[in-house]
């Protein structure tokens, strides 16, 4: 087998076989392929994309470059959730412990955060204490004794994409449906779980800007997932203001524990979270009607169940409990500064990838791999589209590193304003089986 | 600068800027952008094309890599030819001395052949002695002595060239009619010729298949060639059976010395080679209709100018000039074998990729740039396009190495017979400047 008749194939727009794509994943991490060829393809791909039957074939090969987790000892249907990544979303603190809490084992690994969206690990990295790296074996036991595991990816899961992603990376590949799908699809795949709900941002804020695009992509990975006999489920979401008031690692957490013990209920952070939450129950088999999960899921806010699965597994994986209850136990800001409108107006939309941005220069996320986070500064957001704002009113309070310097303006001009009053937008967009 | 804001544009459709096109050309040189993002580049280009500016500016950045070749001191028009390369094809061995014999000074640098087309430089080297590697200073004194030059090329001629195209050969980018332009015409405006014809070949046994590519190939070069101020005129001409009779390195020296003591004067490839020839006397001045020029080629050739010329330059560059005169002086094959014709029929095709390909299993062409060659092997074509086979009839004469066993199959199946008579083809379909 040739590289070079791969990559031609791929460029005149012919499928390649599954063998193909099997040599070339196996051959990318292990060295054996030069990157100038895997580059190549990689563009021949956004270019020509791929069928189905491709996109399942490279799903899998780069599953089986590496390790899989077997969870197959752990009783009940395991349930998982990806989110394409947003600002501000912090879904995974919330639906966890009310999934595990509805009587679903809820097993997820999640990444770290990269730009201006930031990452579930490191939200969770927050409270003091918690190990957000788990072996597998860890991993098992906290699903087994909690309901619930989350970590940081663990072993060596999927290495060719690993490889290759950090090719995409560096040359401007990353923006492809089945590439996407291959990524995200074969490390799901190879995280054992039996069930999954994709959470799709769509706008301004996300990856993917367009509905049209989204919405490929969901129906992509929901193909895939169903082809191995996942039960898969994806909702498509608008990313556009920021999810929630909060951004910052210690931040997302309080507002997480807030929406747990039933506050800022109707938000669409709360709404988006109980929503999810309920169609893991569905896949789960716990619930056979979205109406009857989703009075599970607020049965369980309500009670304080879901509350106290949080403080249990965050007491087993090490993670100081109490933190949960007293939140200046959590890492905290070196300075608080107000930000005050200076004109008024109502606010017709909010820039989350720009205010992502912002929480990244404070520290609250990388822009490079390598950057380490102050997990205690962030940003809140003190109004919403839809809301009036009269100059000085706080519309920002920001947590920032002592002696950091703030410019209002940069905050400010997130904020597109005007005279006649704004409608909030829904935040379902479409959902995707 | 970074080559990722490079390849995001191209992939999404833009242009690049003169700046950019010169940071990538010179660091593909100089090895600081890393040859994957060369190759996700050169996929884009395939994918996108380029802007006649951006056509320009790749070309002028890769001959400005390197060194340029200054012909200045030798007065007159100088004029260049360059093919696509087929296969059979001899025509510069021919319009060389004709050129130089009209007063028109012919500098020209050729290659070296690969895969099923020969080079011209190979097909020097089967005269015995001839140097082919000239210096600068070697190439401008045959050309200010002999009126004529050839050598293959000098110095670091466009080393940005040499490395994309190395990279394009492995990650099948070569067709690009951009990528295509540029690589050709870099290394001819770096050459130093005041004047060009080219050649682009067109049909089965070419580079490009059709004549719409061909035309979009010669129409590029004919523009970046006036854009940098040089005289230039593109034929396109059809290669599709081998042009002559002779594929192999000896015996295309024999055919070329044939067609200068006015043999054959009526076959394509004299015609194409004097046409070419009388196209190169236009741009060089010496004739102002293209009539005027003809005339002038068939003198030289009549009255024996040109083939003086060919022994003046054969015995200035250190060759054997008896060579030429007497063919037993020329590297010989091994054995010899006769291909008859076992069906009867007219002729309809001829198979000048497979032929070709023939040719280098008999060691008269490259499979790998480090190929040592067979000067004396090689095919004589004895039938043609239109003529009639009978049984038994010399269909092509096999030069080989002692003890290689020859297939007639193999050469008879790149024959297409019918009953009914087979009209031959024109061997010019277009004319650009």
């Amino acid at each position: 087998m040739r590289m070079y008749d791969l990559i031609y194939t791929k460029k005149m727009g012919g499928a390649l076989t599954p063998e193909q794509i099997s040599y070339w994943a196996r051959g990318a991490a292990q060295g054996t392929v030069p990157d100038e060829q895997s580059a190549a393809l990689l563009m021949a791909i956004c270019w020509q994309g791929m069928t189905i039957d491709e996109t399942l074939a490279l799903t899998l090969a780069m599953r089986d470059s590496g390790d899989r987790v077997d969870l197959s000892s752990i009783p009940g249907v395991k349930v998982d959730k990806h989110s394409t990544g947003g600002v501000g979303d912090k879904t995974t603190l919330i639906l966890g412990p009310i999934v595990a809490a509805c009587g679903v084992p809820c097993a997820m690994f999640s990444g770290r955060g990269l730009g201006h969206t930031g990452g579930t690990v490191d939200k969770y990295a927050a409270i003091p204490g918690l190990k957000v790296e788990l072996t597998v074996e860890e991993f098992k036991a906290s699903l087994r004794t909690t309901g619930f595991a989350n970590s940081a990816q663990t072993g060596d899961i999927a290495p060719a994409d690993r490889k290759l992603y950090a090719l995409r990376d560096v040359t401007a590949t990353v923006e492809s449906i089945p590439l996407i799908t291959a990524s995200i699809m074969s490390k799901k795949l190879a995280g054992g779980s039996d069930a999954l709900v994709l959470d799709v941002k769509s706008g301004g804020g996300a990856f993917m800007k367009t509905l049209d695009d989204s919405r490929a992509l969901a129906q992509s990975m929901v193909n895939v997932g169903k082809a191995h006999g996942m039960k898969i489920k994806a909702l498509i979401t608008r990313m556009d203001e920021p999810l929630g008031w909060a951004i910052g690692n210690a931040l997302e957490v309080m507002e997480s524990v807030e929406i747990l013990k039933g506050q800022h209920g109707s938000s669409d952070l709360a709404q988006m979270s109980f929503r999810l939450a309920a169609e893991m129950l569905v896949l789960g088999g716990v619930a056979t009607t979205l109406a009857e999960a989703q009075a599970k899921v607020a049965a369980v806010v309500a009670n304080g169940q879901a509350m106290d699965v949080f403080r249990r597994w965050t007491t087993f994986n090490g993670g100081e409990a109490a933190a949960l209850d007293d939140f200046s136990r959590l890492p905290q800001p070196g300075q608080i500064v107000e930000i005050k409108a200076t004109q008024p107006g109502h606010v017709h939309a909010i820039d989350g990838r720009a205010l992502g941005l912002l929480g990244m220069e404070l520290g609250a996320g990388r822009k490079s791999k390598d950057d380490v986070l102050d997990l205690g500064v962030g940003i809140a957001l003190l109004t919403g589209v839809g809301r009036e704002l009269r100059p000085g009113d706080t519309a920002f309070r920001i947590y920032a590193k002592k002696g950091a310097r703030i410019d209002p303006e940069a905050y400010l001009q997130c904020l597109t304003l005007a005279p006649q009053p704004a409608q909030a937008q829904p935040w379902l967009l479409e959902t995707v089986e």
